[in-house]
């Protein structure tokens, strides 16, 4: 049997694409196909609770277009626009937030997050109380390099994450570590050997957790709210998404 | 002083509109000014998390090209892109199901919602669980008339709510009721008369608090998350929200 | 439409309620008639658990022999006797802590209370709890000025405050501050202008509230607790309560 | 070691003191002497908010007045005034809900309370939820006796009792009995037989736990809020509590 | 590479021991190898809190000499001693439960587990609450089949299971289905088909997972609690533990 | 009425059972018989999740053995196997960490635990949990003392608890300390004189609990949950816990 996985960048920043599909690839079983996806509008990065909202049209649009995937991740840790994926997906959508984080709590007795901006350490919050990991996620901590500099130079971000994961355990007494952004995928390995404790990236846990779901057969429920939207009028520049 | 509040129905069909405009003049103060705002892009309603997605960048729009509010109000019961509109508006921004919420919870010992369909139930209890309404909120109950019906015949929308509306209390063990839906404005009067219990509409309960936010000199708070969102790079059809 | 707003300071420092009803009037709409009321009988200011049970009846008593009010605010950041005040009233009856969180909600993630003496920091965070904002209050702070000392020298009651709302704001990560007591009535506006967030005083917040729910036409609903209560003999020195 | 225990019944009605003694002195430790009290100011019952209130000053003045016990036990299920006695007796202080729940809690998965009338039903899950056994309380029924009628008819009242309990354990699907009236004293031997299951009277639960505490020689803390108030004018009928 | 999963089944019949293997093959990758290991001590089936806590020195044991798993799987819905299993095993170890329930979050708003013995439901809901998913478990539903009958009439007890998942989905609007016991292991597929909502089977669930981490080189983190435990002197029938 | 109580020590240290049995003979009434027991199997300290769970065979069939108990204290601060020792005795079963936090909560605000080893302070939180005071356990902290040096030289364990109950309060805020680990019986009276707040050792606070049940003829449920486990066959090691 071979899997398709569809990881999409909910920014329009190709070279995260690249950098995302890689660390899926890396972890993904033998017989599965990842290919990584950038859509076609919306921010350039992700950084605002306005940025947000304005990249779920384009991963919309990337998850209507891609009838090839078995299923989806959706590469931005803030997990934008997860539910309404999942309607009109009709196959698995896993974001790397809800992954990293259920991921880290088969692992310890509590994690830590390292974000990138601090604007965005509530919506991590919001997002480990959505999952049920409120008590199990002992702090969040941002680093404050933006999202599209942590490419730039991957020695000064390896370095700076590596400080502030070993801060936030002393701080935290957490015994693991989240990594609070797709575009820090490519560094657990290291970090986990330097800090000897596990070091989740979400990418790697959702790629893992998409196949997962494909081998069992699971599908979201289309029993109740995720069943696919009605259809309607959309108007103005968004009158295609109402096409089906 | 006059204070202008911008009343924003999320979806683009003016009918609805002009009954949430409405339904704010009734209960706004002397010499406050209500408009009601409609987007130009989007769904005709919101009946999925995928309309409701797809809403919040016509939102969006409105209030950045409206430098006269003083406050918005989102006239949608999934109170969509709340966050991202109190970031770009800098000024009070309310949405319904907050404000319905919180002023049933200054009335009894707890509430039950009567909304449109079944699919959004869920939605309805999260919004309850983030503004802190869990225990207080003791039922969510849809009636399974499409959004756009509640316009058609207004008699029979009102006898079903209302039959709703007393199989909720009788089930939930409630004593007030909170309508769940910007479509059910100038329905709490007639309904708290025949039910003799506090019957909430967001649509009124949102214009009176923005206006006390107002009257109080109290806008979002720039400090932390909510400051206006760093300026980027859009592309696509939406690249007109790079723009300041 | 005239509102009259009956603000009652439970305790019996009739220069507190002078300061509470200017605040109050500071914000109501026109049309709204704001007095201050003190009561016959109780503590001459609340600073435990003991003053705030025996301020409960003096209050009550102001609520039952005011048939002119619309509606009534309790300036007192323990919100005593809050759901008995609600039962006799009939009317809207609005506690300044529930007020003022519930206010301070609609404009952060989070918010730090600066309240006076450092015994009553637990009752605030009980009320936190009750009205569901546990999570958006991120930390209460007691300056420890006793209640009727901080109308004593104004210009260091305000640089106490101001150096404890920094530093409250600073250890919470919080984005807006709370005031928790009444006898801080005035102090917002400069304080807003100072730290660059909002801060909320809850006699203002209250008294807003209050108007909108007038404005409504919504009152406590009779239909479960908050039903009068059932009249009976009362004995002692409280007989008279037993009367109505 | 002799251990003095005064039972207060905060209602004014002396029969009802006589029921509650009993009920103390039935399970007490060999040693230890119970004495009934009886308030001289306040509601001949408690069936509100507002008698709840204002039974306080009444229990209160007990506790000051008593320089002999040990403990207090306070025999209302509304756990009236619980903090402020503990802040003036400065010696343990035991309410019956919070006795009976925690007593229930080492017995079984879950309990049911059956209590007097439908208006204390929230009330009584406040006191769940404050006591940190929301999870535990499986639900809450009101018999709809009022509490003076309790001791007028002993079989009628054991029978409807009987009754609800056996429907509150069907319904709820709990494993024990919780008796949520002071009334209902001296009927947990039968019904235990009876329902085959642990049925908990607060009274005896809150005696024993009082017992316990005085051999442990454990008080209330005096370090933080519970410490005795700060001494002030107290003026109007009230004059009498600012005396110590 | 090559990925071993030592699948435990925690009671002592092999035959269920064989059905456990065999779901496990089912779902797991090219290139794993998944043994069924049955304990050497213990009760025939887990039924109670007590056969529960006497199955944990064989599942201990088990772990303890198997050098040669990447990962183990509990396979009873109690997940017993899942934090001791994490101790000694130094590699991931997961419980059916905890696979079960967290994979259900992925796929829909709510779950309702069909559990066995009534008795069992109180320790699904305390899983449930450990996991994070109170909220997202709706409801346990136990169709009183013993354990070990769940193999002998597999028609009957597919009939009995689909009867129960079809009342549990009505009453409690969940639209996803958890199966509550190892010993059900084989009927997700025909029960999804015939349902139409996704079911979940823990030993399915917990096999994916396990591989999941070993791909992502994530083991349990030996910074805090479950680092191995210190060795110590053992005495009496289990004196064998005490050896390293 | 003679009362018996038997003190189980969960470890096979037969001098850690003298200690703990004396600090229940200091608290128990007159009349009431205490005996000290040390399980034949298991091992010397309880310092792990694994040491944990296989402490419980050992204290499982002390209880299985003692007909003559009308109560039983686990005197373990992880509360091992508290539910199936509540199902095999169907008599009272208190733990001590349960009854440790359940009298803290009498006494004031909050509390904060001094324990043993670091590694054990996760599991002291989830007891909290369990037991509903999460919120009232301020903080644990862990001296890291081996338990069984404890013992060894009273005067320095004495030293550092003092010590470490002094920060505890300060960082915590906390108005009471609760002593987590059954060896630091005898500690308690001298830390109350000399901290001047409550200080409660567990195994006398259960003592006085078991006591108290015992009075009040209260036994655990056997309608639910903790009805007496079903016989069945056991294997091995553990073969002689399937007789009864």
């Amino acid at each position: 049997m071979t899997i398709r996985i569809s990881v999409i960048n909910p920014n329009t920043t190709s070279s995260m694409t690249a950098l995302i599909e890689g660390e899926a690839r890396r972890v993904a079983g033998p017989g599965t196909v990842v290919t990584g996806r950038t859509p076609a509008m919306g921010p350039a990065s992700i950084e605002s609770h306005y940025d947000e909202a304005l990249a779920v049209p384009g991963l919309l649009e990337v998850i209507r277009e891609d009838a090839e995937a078995d299923a989806f991740v959706l590469a931005c840790f803030g997990d934008p626009g997860l539910d309404a994926a999942r309607e009109v997906a009709s196959r698995p959508v896993i974001g790397i937030a809800e992954a990293a984080m259920k991921t880290a709590s088969l692992l310890g007795r509590s994690f830590s997050v390292v974000t990138t901006l601090s604007r965005t350490v509530g919506r991590a919050w919001d997002l480990a109380r959505v999952y049920g990991l409120e008590r199990q996620c002992a702090g969040v901590h941002a680093c404050d390099i933006p999202v599209l500099e942590l490419e730039e130079d991957r020695d000064r971000t390896y370095g700076v994450i590596l400080a502030f994961a070993k801060t936030a355990m002393a701080q935290d007494g957490s015994d693991a570590i989240v990594l609070g952004c797709a575009g820090m995928a490519g560094l657990p390995e290291l970090l986990t050997a330097e800090l000897g404790v596990p070091v989740v990236d979400g990418v790697a846990a959702a790629t893992v957790m998409a196949e997962g779901l494909v081998r069992q057969g699971l599908r979201p429920s289309t029993h109740g709210e995720l069943a696919p939207p009605p259809p309607k009028a959309y108007t103005g520049l968004l009158a295609g998404f109402g096409r089906r």
